[in-house]
């Protein structure tokens, strides 16, 4: 048998040279440690996703054809399969295939094209990528064969996706045909609610079905939004997990009888989670959601420059959260949190963040709106007297104009420190309607919670307080209250507008989100949908017609503001996130 | 000969209802007319470009089978071509062919699918759409002969595109072996710099070259940041051009001996704009990006429910020429120019902006920034003291802070009255290199001028004082000062920091940019490239390579801000807006 190296990398789009030195490091280590084969992700040279860099850059592509040859110089006595934009040189096809480089000796000795482009959602290979229209070959080493299959490729089991397979081919079927002992899978799949759970159920059933072993090669790093969490592994001919990487870290994982330590999941990552109704019951996917909003957080501000973030702490349920992400993915030590009170905050919203801050260890102080607010307050109030045009009955510009100067004050701190970021708190569930403030708290260098829906949001919440070695940080108050902004005051109760008041409980409208992501709902089905929500809080028909209806036009008007989102990282199995959903402004959906 | 009506209609992306009634509305006066056919543009009933709303809302393919049928019902005794997407029915192809139905007598005659599918900068075709592999029917209606060609069809000519030509089939010449007497191409095709002259020699080779008649039905309007210019037109057997629709404006032709009048085009919009070299003569494009910027402003605020903008003017170039551009498009009486001065502020600043509103006739007045920045700073520099970690030298705050106060602003202004929407001054020079601040002028509803350099936009004021009604609107004193946004003083001189002293020269970076984007140079080639800045300038290599890295190390900065730009119109022929080109946050491109 061959001794195998499944080199989990991370890598960065069009930076040829770090991916190359990573490559070569690993080609080195590998031969250090004997191994016969080292095995990379897909497109690793290059780095993925690279979205249009290397199509108006080309230098990029020069860059990586050098670097091609100098990793063919390192591979005597090894072989490395090594992923890569390969030029078509045919202007009637597109720029490029989708390559997998087979490199021993100083020479490449097969190329497997990549035959299957997935081109939905996050993936946008048929941009830039000609599908191959030829079976590739399988090649010999130490008298044992080897099928590369490069991601997609393997996705396409007939048997396996019955009804919902993509595309007429199957990749896998006519490697087979050729007899490898083992087939290689390199990909770049990044990580989404279910997801693991899918593709173990399809690896472990190709590797039954064909009695071959399979070796999924996965990168692991987080790029454009997406958290790839590695979770590289082995499967024997009786589709048997026999070994799995680090999951949401990079690996470096060495077997000689393709067998090998089974490294834990995530709590739940690998139960499917039922998509045939929505619940609340996130249980199964919290701690994968935690751990790839971390590593997002990490990775995001290593690749970037920064390595502290400051962020305003209201005392409610999303800048807690994102307190505590962030003190979990950089250090206590590196988070600010600003607490910003106006004359409408509450003290036990203000006592809350203190509390918060001080179960964290994060670095805290308190800045008062007051004065800048009043001063504003009064240059606005003389300049409304120059404009004689149709007011707003009611005009949000007082509440906006609260978490504006909290935004400018956050990024004014951002300004002033090295390396600092400040953050975005909005959710899920606020940003599909548009609940959130342009340049206020929708605004920051980095969005962390951007696709955890409100209900989730409680859930994490628990699940932060249980999990984490200092236990119960997020005082049971913020988990208690009814999430609000505290933007403004109903004149009737004398007290701060709750959320749901505004629009609608967040238990009905992230059941709307659910069912519109992932079933494709529109407004006919969903006033036919008996709604979980329902069932306990029996509600009219003109009730539920009216909430439905105030979605539609709340996320109407909330295109523009998906249209100007800080980066975040995708979490759900569907999202607005721009890298995986497009909705022109000047666009109607219902 | 038939009796033709080109329906060079406005759509809006999935707004099924509101694109039918359209449809069906030119119908009714066709009939009335007459006519024996009525064309409208690719994808005329749902819309283009749509982005992924058809994919993740399912009713909106299920309204649009039906409007088709309803539309089917207004043919009797004409012939409509309608485009739409089309179900194909097999999971193992994309969900959608893009197709023209040919429909007569309540009845589908002939259906064209789309054979080329352009994947390429701001289309996405493949992602949504299956290449059609079948050869289309030509069709009869009274003894003549009609082929139709989808957009990209009749952009694959061998001979006219050489080795540029992109696809290996050209669906010109299939339906040519068809002996139709007429080509009808239905079209949604964006202007941009350069296209109209392409499209018009096209197309009159193609008709002279086969000796067809040549019909050309484009979309008029504006959508994802894209202006449809229309500009329908026909060609004769001959090549000649006989009959030409209205640019940037919907319209309703009637020909019965396919010929009318031709419409005139912005001035130079015919011309071949020389893509060999930079030059910094833009005569040709001028007349045309003004007439694009108008009609976007105008299709942008008309869509989305606003008639009113609200801008800062600083008496700097941007914010005035984006005044006038404004005041053209929406009618002085609905702009608001303010002026925010700070006690930077030069005293030829504030005049600068006076002179331009009332030169315009738009709705002026000040705002001082002082008692807000004071108290704002007095917030700050409280809160500095509470922050123990390693601050900037140089530290940016103060700059920001003036320009976020100012957007702040304007964006209250915006909450405070009806349909007025705030505006992001930035040009494409600054956005290339992030001279632009998050929050503040880089922040707005829409951005017009995002895609014009800055050397463009001194030569657009030109034009602009020269060819309106009104001349020399912008006043001389505007367009000599040099460029800058007067945030902070130079100690040495005590004068306010110009862009370039920061950055580079203005012709020497947008000579950078037009190479970037239009030849994709790289480091190398740009350092061995002559430009056309040093013939006049000469500068030493260290000069030379330290403007080049610092254009690439402050774009790599940028990129950020790039994903978070508000709307705005593509005009040049490449450009970093996100419909057109991706590029992640994390990634290294030299």
């Amino acid at each position: 048998m061959n001794k195998i190296v499944l080199a989990q990398i991370d890598t960065i789009a069009g930076d040829i040279k770090t991916n190359s030195e990573k490559i070569i490091s690993c080609i080195r280590k590998a031969k250090e440690n004997s191994a016969d084969i080292v095995i990379f992700p897909e497109l690793s040279l290059i780095g993925y996703p690279c979205g249009d860099i290397f199509m108006r850059h080309k230098s990029i592509i020069e860059k990586q054809i050098k670097a091609l040859e100098k990793i063919a110089f390192e591979t005597q006595g090894i072989t490395a399969l090594v992923g890569f934009a390969e030029p078509t040189n045919d202007s009637n096809k597109k720029p490029f295939y989708n390559s997998v480089a087979v490199i021993q000796n100083y020479k490449i000795i097969n190329i497997t094209r990549k035959r299957l482009l997935p081109n939905y959602g996050e993936f946008n290979d048929y941009r830039y990528f000609e599908p191959s229209k030829e079976v590739p070959k399988i090649f010999k080493i130490n008298s044992q064969k080897y099928g590369i299959l490069v991601c997609e490729d393997s996705f396409n089991d007939k048997s396996f996706f019955k009804n919902d397979s993509l595309y007429a081919i199957d990749p896998v079927k006519d490697l087979i045909k050729q007899r490898p002992d083992t087939l290689i899978n390199c990909s770049c799949s990044p990580s989404r609610c279910n997801k693991e759970f899918i593709k173990n159920s399809l690896f472990s059933s190709i590797a039954k079905k064909y009695k071959v072993n399979y070796i999924y090669v996965n990168q692991a790093g987080y790029a454009d939004n997406l958290s790839f969490d590695g979770t590289s592994r082995i499967y024997d001919k009786n589709g048997d997990l026999v070994l799995r990487a680090k999951t949401f870290d990079e690996d470096f994982v060495i077997t000689s009888d393709l067998k090998g330590e089974i490294n834990p999941l995530p709590n739940g990552m690998d139960k499917e989670i039922k998509i045939d109704d929505f619940e609340l019951n996130y249980n199964n996917d919290l701690d994968r959601t935690y751990k790839s909003i971390i590593f997002a957080i990490r990775e995001y501000f290593k690749k970037n420059g920064f390595d502290k973030a400051v962020l305003g702490l209201s005392g409610g349920l999303d800048s807690s959260v994102c307190a505590v992400l962030l003190s979990d993915a950089l250090g206590k030590k590196n988070v600010w949190g600003i607490s910003m009170p106006s004359k409408i905050t509450s003290n036990e919203s203000k006592n809350d963040a203190k509390l918060l801050a001080e179960n964290l260890g994060i670095n805290f102080f308190e800045i008062p709106l007051k004065d800048t607010l009043d001063a504003m307050k009064i240059t606005l109030n003389s300049s409304f007297e120059n404009v004689e045009t149709e007011k707003y009955e009611k005009p949000t510009t007082m509440e906006n104009l609260q978490a504006r100067l909290r935004a400018t004050i956050l990024w004014s701190i951002s300004n002033e420190y090295k390396r600092m970021l400040p953050i975005a708190t909005s959710d899920k569930s606020e940003a599909y309607i548009g609940y959130a403030t342009v340049n206020g708290d929708m605004s920051g260098g980095f969005a962390p919670i951007a696709d955890v829906t409100k209900t989730k949001l409680f859930a994490l919440a628990d699940f932060l307080n249980e999990n984490r070695a200092e236990k119960n940080v997020i005082p049971q108050s913020i988990l208690q209250k009814p999430p609000g902004a505290e933007l403004k005051i109903n004149p009737e109760t004398g007290k701060t507008v709750c959320a749901e008041e505004e629009n609608m409980p967040y238990e009905f409208l992230d059941e709307i989100i659910w069912f519109v992501e992932n079933r494709g709902f529109g407004f006919d089905d969903l006033i036919n949908h008996k709604f979980f929500y329902e069932s306990k809080n029996p509600i009219s028909l003109e009730q539920k017609e009216e909430w439905i209806n105030k979605f539609y036009w709340k996320s109407k008007c909330a295109v523009y503001k998906w249209h100007i989102m800080p980066p975040s990282v995708v979490v759900d199995m569907h999202s607005i996130n721009s890298v995986e959903y497009r909705q022109p402004v000047i666009s109607w959906v219902k």
